[in-house]
């Protein structure tokens, strides 16, 4: 049966600064790097045995990766890297503390911006080092799909597509697969996963460093089981879906 | 014009054993990690920017190129492993003491075994853990391709395709490469490269954590320029071949 282990970045060195990152290509702190180690220990206490990973083209995400997978004796599996699992791109809000930018905007604005379902945060300058166009990991990207400001919908709307043509396919061949991704990114995966409602998603957060390991049937759509191995720390989940 | 990096794992657990290693997965020791980081130093000094990267399904080479490329903050490129890129199968002699098996078969078997051009070692049973059939990450490659023992001629026969259907066409298309592998099949692309002879090419031996930079024509075969990075570390190289 096809499996499924979502796993969200630990600690970077912007969240212990308290700055709004999205595409910024932040590092891991040491803090990030043992959350990465635990959860490949966490993992390959499960039985854990991935056949292919996919993971965004963001550092943090892509060492999380890499520690998880050498933890489950596994860094020979192949792996593809996708622009689409980055996380939610800040807008012109990268890069800022996110208390100074509340006292400039007032809290009601910033939790718009960070909570709302559809309103993008204000876009990022075109000539800004921020704006992906200006980022060479992005050159073979058509320049129409970067985003100089996403909310989660627009997010989910990247997602998407690398789900149904990229994931998805595999499942369906019965493949194990692990994502190492982000906030958003993953949050657009358990939306599809779990059928979750526009309304609903934002209460929807995976915990950092905290495989989310998910059993489906052969179809790769319908859920079977859905668990958190660490479950001191584990968050609510939505309900199964009505296969 | 097309680049191409080629770098050799450092130290590993059973290079400081003293044991013949092959494809048995073993990991860098402390000292193997330092020269991969090394490595990633030296590459970003000369300016290095790879677009690609192939490895082995080895971890003491994937973990050298994912060392390197985080020294280059280019841990974002598409990473393509083979099996082709594997150390050359010791055989039998896989996981034995150096000393020991020379007291057994005495010196001059070994350094039969060890330098001939194509004189394979015993072949490893079929039955054993350290044949390739019975290591799940093989699965996929058909039975006829995996060895139970290989000579330096029938590791540069596996590593040729590789070579030709994968890395040759990304240099024709202009791309900067880089390979991380081991002692022997990176011998085999240099003997591709330079094109060496056979009586020659065992005198060539690329040293650990210590990248080897060519520059090539659009042709991605006429080598216009090679050098070791570390200049102090280098060995001789093969002449450039003519036009």
């Amino acid at each position: 049966m096809p499996q499924l282990a979502l796993i969200r970045h630990g600690q970077s060195e912007w969240n212990l600064q308290n700055r709004f990152t999205g595409w910024v290509d932040v590092d891991l702190t040491d803090e990030g790097i043992a959350q990465a180690k635990r959860s490949g220990e966490l993992l390959a206490r499960a039985g854990f045995e991935p056949t292919h990973a996919f993971v965004s083209v963001l550092k943090r995400a892509i060492k999380t990766l890499n520690l998880t997978l050498d933890g489950l004796d596994r860094l020979w599996i192949p792996v593809d890297k996708s622009w689409r699992l980055n996380e939610r791109h800040y807008g012109a809000l990268a890069g800022l503390d996110k208390n100074e930018t509340r006292a400039k905007h007032g809290d009601e604005q910033v939790k718009i911006w960070r909570r709302s379902f559809d309103t993008p945060p204000p876009p990022i300058a075109t000539d800004h080092a921020y704006h992906p166009i200006n980022d060479r990991r992005y050159a073979d990207v058509p320049r129409e799909f970067l985003p100089a400001s996403e909310s989660l919908k627009s997010t989910l709307d990247r997602v998407e597509p690398y789900w149904s043509e990229s994931i998805l396919p595999r499942l369906q061949a019965g493949e194990t697969l692990i994502v190492a991704a982000h906030g958003n990114s993953l949050r657009a995966l358990v939306k599809l996963l779990f059928r979750v409602s526009d309304a609903d998603i934002m209460e929807i957060e995976v915990p950092t460093g905290n495989p989310l390991l998910i059993d489906l049937d052969d179809d790769g759509t319908t859920l079977r089981n859905a668990r958190y191995l660490d479950a001191e720390r584990a968050k609510p989940l939505p309900p199964l879906p009505d296969a």
